[in-house]
């Protein structure tokens, strides 16, 4: 007989996994990659309504409209009312079958609005208006989210021109969670980006100095980290199509980067060269202050020039890259070990054609500063789904130690996207019990609710030294 | 208890696979890709007997009793008694576990002949007999089978220089399907291939012109669009071992085109040039037209060169390439999407490594002018199999809208290749029930079956324009 | 309810496998690729304890110790205590769920010292004093080992330059299994490898002759192919990231060793039209004597400078590498077969990616000299586990034929790795047994059986030709 739609037991398919379950939902979430505006928690606004809440920026959710044939003015028109996006992204709910996207938002019905019932066409009238007004009975702002969530802390995205004002201000606030930043150069990386200049005269600015050479670019970016260390910054972030490494020596450094901020066009070669030894100094620097660095493999962002112009980034116009990635990094991560100065690094790959790549790279840089002190991070955006996760478990129980995982990430954008903490864990629990079920390890219960809390919580928290 | 052998039940395993497929069984096939020869349609020979009929032609089956150790006499012989080579087939037959032709063949013994026998060495004879006793009895012509399949729609694939006097011949026939005839451009695109220079001295035969210039070659090759649209057309297909994109403007192209009429080689980066402006010329045209450009990614053809000189190819001798293909592509969609030129489009991929990079990018090109306007299209050549289809349904699951899939071709060249739309239905409802199964989708029967039927028929039909 | 941890059905989740493993675990093991020490054999010394058993140089285990953040003096440390190590490797082993160590030590103690406990921190102790009390009542020695493992033959992995004294040695020995060499030129490959004028020099001495020239080289080699014949070698290795195929003349090919031996550095073209041509030349080789070319593709070897510096090679600092092997892969075996050149080829991946590469590439040039005369090799080195070897004996299904397959090979350094074999047959079993349990492939438990036996033993006896 199928199972109830989300029932108590939704994805938990034996019974070790329902034990360990109960012992995983109990834990707290240390969020520490998402993409929540530190300046919308500290301002603490009420949505008006769930179409504000849902459809106001995730590009999940419209690119699920996109492909559902939705017209771009029901998705992210101005002009449309928010009752006709919720209306037309309701109507889509159906064909989304086998989408992380049908699971979420039922999730998030369920858990933050107390509505069980199926959002399709015919319902979404009656879940208009019991979502609203369950916003409208108060408890929607972003701290109460998060509170009632169960969040220990949550890592921001922060770049290093970033004040971080925001970031000071909550912390004077008496929260029951804590905000810190994360710390991600990817604008200072980018130097053959259109950005780039624009967010050196930023940084100039911040740092109160002119930047007139790659020597003072670094001696910046070290004072940012310190910077963001003061404010508990523990984690810093980095995304590339493949992490170069290409030598150069610091007077090259010094005229790529004289170019750069002449306006000159950086060659692929000459960005590459700037990229690994920025890199590798921000490494180091990380590595002295045991911050972690995290390195997210993959993305291939605004392939659709026409709606770029129209939209602007990160409004669902992203896919996967699929270029060599295996011996860059290896030549990359080794020149940081042979020096000492590799810190503890979490490696995601957004194409999982490369999990078995990250997750055999891990076992040749390990060390004993932290159990699995290179961690192949979770499954991720494209991945961030059942059959993603699973991969990514399976490939990292298969090529490390899986117990010593630091487990799951929003990535989000949103204050109600917490229950997908409760879907990697679920979707844990259920995998872990697999092996059970399968007499492939013993049921020791204890043992086994250990390592769903470890995974849940307890490892991410020793491996950034949360306290 | 293990299940009968291809029971009523095949591939169904759950209640709600069992109820979709109870809808999806019923509808007809829109075979929207495939091989078939509209010349045996017209003229609607009976096969002589089975091993004619399986193994005239069929280099799946080349292949696995290549892969047995049979003697290429039994497989491709021209003075091999059929009778041989069918007892030959037969004795690979067993070794065949966990191969698709496993089940197609079996298939095919029942749907066709009523035959429920297991084929190997032993049962050869008697089912040589019984087989070639039902081919006797009639009902074994193209016209029969394809009408005894259900088969409401039939696209062949034609050269631009084809004449089409058999789909003209056949739109006069009162057939109780359509045969409609799909636009191939390879030979027009492969301009670094031997077959290029005869295929154009026969496109300027066709055409009654000659074609001195690219210009003139677009000109001609739009002509002879109108004329397939004139006859029904609605499909385009082309092949590639990756989609180019390398810019050229008009001279330098008319250099390419020129060098390579005069008997120069061409090098990779002019043919891939040429290609792009080519089929980027094309693509605007079928978008003009609403016809549909379908893009098959991965082949690497004719590897084994003894063989090619003896049997030619299509002959079993083909297998998967591993290019980079994901920023050409990105590039490519993106210069179409940019004038509004990109038509409907259908991305398949022979490497199944690249399902998750097709199936993201999807979502960077799709428009209101259809449901899922661009189509991650289905499981094909080496992956049409349980594993591969599953594998390309949940990565269209987890990245687009499944329920909108155009679902199942036979991409065959075999009149008895229909229950490979039977295999592709029952997998896609026992997946799809798996969801409900678990717990992961709602039990609504009719909703279910909707999506069913849909993916099996309906969305072909809509998206294709069919009426 | 959960099935108990490793019982009689381990892994074996149908009736069909049950019935099929009852036949496959009776079958002896040919074990025809793995890196056991004819000279420990030859020298027969029991192990000092299960420290020195299992830690002594299994990188295996010192990877899982590090992915735990274990320090490396308790890993490879000199001075450390084998009960140190043990006990710390007896800490990692509950992280280690879902990776195939842990069912690899417990099928060791089992099977080896009839000890059932499962091995953590709490059990280290008594499981240290049990096993090294069943150590110390015997059975251990290297030959013991292999004997009680029903072992009917090994093939070491062997330098051309090797005398081979031990498998002369051993060939007087009245052993109860075979022990032959295998023939494995990766340091006369490796051109660019700094081994390379040391492996020239010994190759020099161990031929009694100065090799000036490529030409000498290959009548070298060709030479010590006979000798290994003589021996009774039936298969040769051959390792690479990729498998070149770049053209060269004769002269080219000289001028080409003549700088590496003069101690140039060799550019990575020159070392793929060397590789290329003394492949080929050796591969013609193997053809005539009917001897098996295995090609493993895709290490990436030696991550860690630093620890190499330290450690050396061999110690964990491996992973996967990702170039594009397809068309080079292609051509090479093309320019084999159009001159009747290709031997039986087995073609192993380690990077799962290429699954379908190569499982489709056996097909092009498949051929009656054997059945499968092309295979695919098992899940190998960061695949051998569970996942890795369904994947692949699901792609071989898929494009091949499976019950053809020859099987596993330990690929171990180690005496106790035995059972691998009995892993990979549960394995197997569980897998062909699913397709009778899902009704694809009918209940025949006589062929089924063979099919299982065939994969275990039989077919690899007849493909190497094994009396």
């Amino acid at each position: 007989m199928a199972k109830e739609f989300m029932g108590k037991d939704f994805l938990l398919n034996n019974e070790a996994a329902v034990r360990m379950y109960e012992a995983a939902e109990k834990m707290p979430i240390f969020d520490w990659h998402c993409h929540l505006s530190p300046k919308e928690i500290y301002e603490n606004k009420e949505p008006a309504d769930i179409a504000e809440l849902w459809l106001g920026g995730d590009h999940y959710k419209w690119r699920a409209m996109r492909s559902c044939g939705v017209e771009e003015k029901y998705i992210t028109g101005k002009d449309t009312a928010g009752y006709e996006k919720f209306k037309a992204f309701a109507s889509c709910m159906p064909s989304l079958i086998g989408n992380p996207m049908y699971h979420w938002c039922h999730l998030e019905l369920r858990r933050y609005f107390g509505i069980e019932d199926i959002l399709n066409a015919d319902s979404a009238d009656a879940i208009w208006k019991k979502a609203n007004a369950a916003i409208k009975a108060g408890g929607f702002t972003p701290r109460e989210l998060i509170a009632k969530s169960n969040v220990a802390c949550v890592c921001t995205t922060d770049d290093p021109a970033d004040s971080l004002e925001y970031h000071q201000l909550l912390a004077k606030e008496n929260l029951p969670f804590k905000v810190l930043p994360a710390y991600r150069p990817d604008k200072a990386l980018g130097i053959e980006m259109p950005a780039f200049l624009p967010w050196l005269s930023d940084m100039e600015k911040r740092a109160g100095t002119a930047i007139n050479s790659f020597a003072k670019l670094c001696e910046v970016l070290k004072d940012r980290i310190d910077f963001f260390a003061s404010l508990g910054c523990r984690a810093t972030d980095h995304a590339f199509a493949y992490v170069p490494c290409e030598e150069a020596d610091a007077e090259e450094l010094e005229a790529i980067f004289a170019s750069a901020k002449a306006g000159a066009k950086v060659t692929d070669e000459q960005a590459d060269k700037y990229k690994t030894a920025l890199l590798r100094f921000l490494a180091a620097e990380y590595a002295k202050r045991d911050m972690v660095m995290e390195l997210h493999i993959g993305p291939m962002r605004n392939n659709n020039t026409k709606m770029f112009r129209e939209i602007g980034p990160d409004a669902g116009f992203d896919s996967l890259d699929d270029q060599l990635i295996a011996r860059k990094l290896s030549r990359f991560l080794d020149s940081l070990a042979v020096n000492d100065n590799l810190p503890r690094t979490i490696l995601f790959t957004l194409n999982p054609k490369d999990n078995y790549v990250l997750g055999s790279m891990l076992g040749n840089f390990q060390g004993p500063e932290a159990e699995s002190k290179i961690q192949f991070g979770s499954a991720w955006w494209f991945n961030d789904n059942i059959d993603g996760m699973r991969e990514q478990m399976k490939a990292l129980g298969n090529l490390g130690a899986l117990a010593k995982f630091v487990g799951m990430v929003t990535d989000s954008r949103s204050f109600v996207s917490y229950p997908r903490h409760e879907y990697f864990r679920r979707i844990m629990c259920n995998l872990l019990g697999e092996f059970v079920e399968n007499g492939e390890y013993p049921f020791d219960e204890k043992a086994l609710c250990k390592i769903a809390e470890d995974i849940s919580f307890n490892n991410a928290c020793k491996y950034f030294g949360l306290n």
